[in-house]
């Protein structure tokens, strides 16, 4: 059995959906697309639950009950500090112990192990491995090939090569919903079962082509009508052909567009992406000017008084750090919406989602 | 006071073995001749037990509260996944904090520290140290050290060198016991009371030479009456005078071949090793046809039907992977035997194995 | 806002110390001048509180319970093994669960996010960053950059650059004090409150310019009225100015000497360092003879009866390994002290010392 993604790309994606889910939950959570509107609005609700429970100390006890009898493994080859950290932090915030494999050097690689076989010995060791690989379709691969050999455990694509993030792509909506609930309306966990997303205009910008994050968050926006799109990136890296068709089947509204400036006053959020020149060949990235895919503060004037404006980060220049202080920045919330998101889909995984709303109904109003 | 292994080598091993137990039981866990039968046996009960009362929630929680109150070192100078990740998960298991040390060049020893004293600072840290080291007995010499000056903590055994890798070897033994407890008489926890080694035909397939998992492992099946062993190898990596001598010493009955195919249809177990080439010292593997070391699919018709197959992993070529299928493939099962029987070694250096032994008794018929 | 320490260098100490605190109390952790006498005796009698209770494996547990609640970072950009598991083991044995930044090569740096962002992003995750950074003031910069963002967390400073190390300053302290106290008079936690310095001969051997633990250790000594500082270091590697400044504006009593062999006599303590040759520009330190500056157990009978070694670590030659199995040698001792006093500090700034009073009173003897 080898690592073979040809098999994947042929398979239809509902039959990909199907093979990594169980019993109309999430088992695998590897793509997007596997994820319905009800299981947006469940997570993000339960990420809200979490966020507040962990104010008290009672409350940080309790969830540290929650998980303790699973232990996880964080499989993380690409390098990376904040999703690996964010993920480690959900592990502690639900109490469960973990550890990783970061530096091959320092693994049995070297005596020439292939990666399906410690995949697989992973697997006899941990309840869940969380997995980030610079290859395509690896993670969905290794699903299989454990679901082949009776060895399944639960896993998650914490990033995979410039193809998928879905983590990332759910924490993002949360923080979209979480800064319209600002604008107007309920607040608090109430705000979430509501569709805060339709008219709204949502701006990405950059390198659109490679940043897995922007193809993960554009499946998941296709299940909110009404969702307004906006792309603006070099012609060089526009959006693949499989998300354009993915918005086609599903009639969004989009538009590209060429001048961040000529748009940036229509949008209630904007994305703004970094260059994944890590992914480059020969440094075809050099030749762009990405000054022109830089949100500067001295578009400030321009933005609508509740733009939110986000960023996957790690961010280079595309993102003015004047704009650092402005109340609309809100990226330091989406990386502290990150680490609550991804305690909710762990502890969705193990079905210890009940016990959380009960937790928060006996203890709050709702 | 130096690290100085020579005097290790002209110390008589019944002198070296009383120097690392205390009280007729294992403190040090270095060398596989400390291990009597009985320790063995008490062993793999244990980890039988530990693995059945994990199987519930409330039993994973009892044995999260066993060693709480202790914390372990893992200091790993080779590199290592799978014995790492063993420990360490057994250590979770037994709910003990743990730290490691793993890449020198994170650590002091660029300021020119010598290692005795990055143990002697460790000992005042932890209350164990678990080591794998590429210098045969380093491991024991720090325990002689810290002995003298009163620093003492337990010492485990991770692997040193080319010389021994006493818990794997214990887990092999559990391994075996569990395969040949299928044959027929009684399943689980009894079945380790019983000798199921007596009259079995174990084929040891590769470089005996220098594959410190077969020597522990022949130490240990020292212990049992009635074994029968065949080695297989090239002959530039058969095995060492001294494991011949202690063969002959102890009566074991046992020979050498050159063909697998020839004496594998005998065989009750085959354990499969790689070539250990990081130990070469100009490349003298290169030359060696180790393809005539391989099990193949293809010999599977002469396989017994209860024939089991181990390997320590990981594995290249030597171990075909068609049979991972098989059900007689049992390195998978290896691999988690080796986290049981690892936390069972832990929690009996810190004399937790009472309360283990009470709780199951209390919860399950015996 | 970039890391610019220009602005501290300009900056009246008591302006940087009251910047750092809260309520009269440390909050982040980062000069010795923030100490106060009544704080250096309140966190000896914690660290000395600490260390008893945790005998037990009941105050083993209560002391896991105190901040359980909490999360800390270790962010450790220069190497360690020592000091990155001295704050390791504190944040287990208050059951902190914790995670680390060390390896810049796993992590988002290759992205070419600045430190800056980094240090946010860790804001966001967790409770508490434990930083050791080669950089001089940047501790104490993200300190301010974080309060200024409104993402204020506690930093403690585990060494920075050349400058300070106040933890290890403390831990110098403690270890002082117990070791004086054996002298005659009040034992245990009482001891702590009576001044055991004054009266007290104190050398400083070695690299006196660029060992940040000698530093910061003076700075602490100018809290002790009566103590007598001997400082015996290569003519380049004398005190840096204004540590001269310091002690004369504080009227301490100090000398110089050149030959450790003229003084020891008359020392109760020698504190020994290691040629800081990392920090050399161009290789400066290869002309200079340390061997002038070495304790050699050919000294022994010179030393008084009760004179207490100290050495940071780690040693080089300058500390003869002969003297390990002497009595007044502290070191291995010091290095214990370094856990407790820093379980003490972390207790202390999270406001659990209260808890561990509490719990002593009621445990023991006072």
């Amino acid at each position: 059995m080898t690592t073979d993604s040809s098999v994947l790309s042929t398979m239809p994606t509902a039959k990909r959906v199907a093979l990594l889910n169980r019993d109309d939950r999430l088992f695998h959570v590897i793509l997007a697309q596997q994820v319905q509107r009800e299981t947006i609005d469940h997570l993000c609700k339960l990420a809200e639950m979490i966020r507040t429970v962990a104010e008290t100390r009672q409350g940080v006890h309790f969830l540290r009950t929650l998980l303790s009898h699973k232990r996880a493994m964080l499989y993380f080859i690409q390098p990376s500090t904040r999703t690996f950290l964010s993920f480690a932090s959900a592990c502690q915030i639900l109490g469960m112990p973990y550890d990783e494999v970061r530096n091959p050097s320092v693994s049995s690689e070297i005596k020439g192990e292939t990666e399906d076989d410690t995949i697989r010995v992973l697997s006899q060791y941990f309840d869940l491995i969380i997995m980030r690989h610079p290859v395509e379709g690896f993670a969905e691969t290794m699903a299989h090939e454990l679901d082949a050999l009776h060895l399944s455990i639960p896993i998650v694509n914490g990033g995979s090569g410039k193809d998928q993030h879905p983590t990332q792509a759910l924490l993002d909506i949360y923080t979209l919903l979480r800064s319209f609930a600002e604008d107007s309306g309920p607040k608090g966990i109430p705000s979430f079962a509501h569709d805060r997303m339709a008219g709204k205009t949502i701006a990405f910008v950059g390198d659109l082509k490679r940043g897995r994050t922007v193809r993960s968050l554009v499946y998941l926006l296709g299940r909110y009508p009404g969702v307004r799109l906006r792309f603006v990136s070099p012609p060089e890296l526009g959006l693949e052909h499989d998300i354009i068709s993915y918005m086609k089947r599903n009639e969004m509204e989009y538009e590209t567009a060429s001048d961040l400036g000529e748009i940036i006053g229509d949008c209630d959020a904007v994305y703004m992406t970094r260059l994944q020149d890590e992914y480059d060949i020969k440094g075809e990235s050099k030749s762009i000017d990405y000054d022109r895919f830089r949100l500067s503060a001295d578009m400030a004037p321009q933005f609508k008084p509740n733009l939110a404006i986000l960023h996957p980060l790690p961010r280079r220049n595309e993102l003015d750090r004047a704009l650092d202080t402005d109340p609309r920045a809100r990226y330091w919330d989406q990386v502290k919406n990150g680490m609550w998101m991804r305690a909710a889909i762990i502890a969705y995984i193990f079905n210890a989602d009940a016990a959380i709303l009960d937790h928060f109904q006996s203890h709050y109003t709702y």
